[in-house]
């Protein structure tokens, strides 16, 4: 009896410390990976978010963009680089609903505004810099891509070059004169399946000379 | 001698089944921490590279861009938005280091063309649409951003709308005649510490109306 108790006891320890080695094992090999994965994670979040944006024309109605996600997505706008760092933009934060029914009424191509919760509307002062069509596109894009990051939909429709527009807009909100509307983002929770589309064209890269392919 | 080894085994198991409990709930802990994670990671990784992004104006010279890398690159800069869709964009890419070297002696503002060893020239055919300039640009922050994802820096040197900076870009690399030039990416290895700056400023943003803030 001594003797089967000792060869259990002795087997017992054995397997125990197996289980053991290999719970440590799976432990840091998990822990290994996750670090490995993060830097990953990390450069394909980023391009990931870059090529799932897409223009989201439908909303949740009623479905309210909380007030964390506006101020994250002004602040991604803001970060955007401009000529001579002299950072011309100017953001109307729209999320009155009358304000929105009535752009909506007013511009053709934002009737999206309807099912929207919320609308960003990037403007530039043409009297700080003469390159804020360029700066102010840069927030644009940089707005979107933060919408498309925290799970929200979004869509670019131009104020600027129309006039029309433009005036709308200004008068919505009153811009003072030398401040123009460069872009209407209605965004909100999206409502039905958009999918990103694949718009990479080989046929528009060149390699250090223009090269003109069929297309 | 029974006795003491029958308590000795049994107390031996219980402290083996408390450890190994205890491995197992750092185990699962491990892995619902990391699946909560990894939906914030996501979105963070895509606004953190937004914020992290920065005029990058000196590399390592001689440490090339993967061709991987460039294709990312080229990749995301279209997936941009456009107007209509219409695509109007053309990517010239350089890495030839004397075209490189010539366009840094005539772009007064592209200097450290000479330490990058990767050019890209984001382009607009103007007969394919007259908003290429907002798609471009959006084209243009695209590329930016996954530079910067991807370790690399970069920063966007203007050509359009300066004659003088468009023409030699034009005569560079060959571009016909409805093709203009909006920017000038040099791109490569960060030399040297380089910072976002913060550029959120409150006094920006406008809540449904237009108000005049003290600057």
């Amino acid at each position: 009896m001594k003797n089967n108790s000792s060869v259990f006891f002795r087997l017992a320890c054995l397997l125990l410390l197996v289980f053991i080695a290999f719970m440590f094992y799976r432990f840091q090999k998990k822990e290994k990976e996750e670090s490995s994965e993060s830097i990953s994670i990390h450069n394909n979040a980023a391009l990931s978010v870059i090529h799932s944006r897409k223009s989201v024309r439908n909303f949740v109605p009623g479905k309210l963009v909380s007030e964390e996600d506006i101020q994250k997505i002004v602040r991604a706008g803001m970060a955007a680089p401009s000529g001579r760092d002299l950072r011309p933009w100017e953001i109307i934060v729209i999320n009155d609903r009358m304000a929105m029914d009535t752009l909506a009424t007013q511009l053709p191509y934002a009737k999206m505004l309807e099912t929207a919760t919320l609308a960003i509307v990037v403007c530039g002062d043409t009297a700080r810099s003469p390159l804020w069509v360029y700066d102010c596109s840069a927030v644009t894009q940089n707005i979107l891509l933060a919408a498309e990051a925290l799970g929200l939909g979004a869509v670019w429709t131009a104020a600027h070059p129309y006039e029309d527009r433009m005036s709308a807009v200004a008068n919505a909100v009153g811009l003072p004169a030398s401040v123009l509307p460069l872009a209407v983002i209605p965004v909100g929770y999206p409502n039905g399946d958009f999918e990103p589309k694949e718009k990479y064209d080989e046929t528009k890269v060149h390699f250090n000379r223009w090269t003109t392919n069929a297309k």
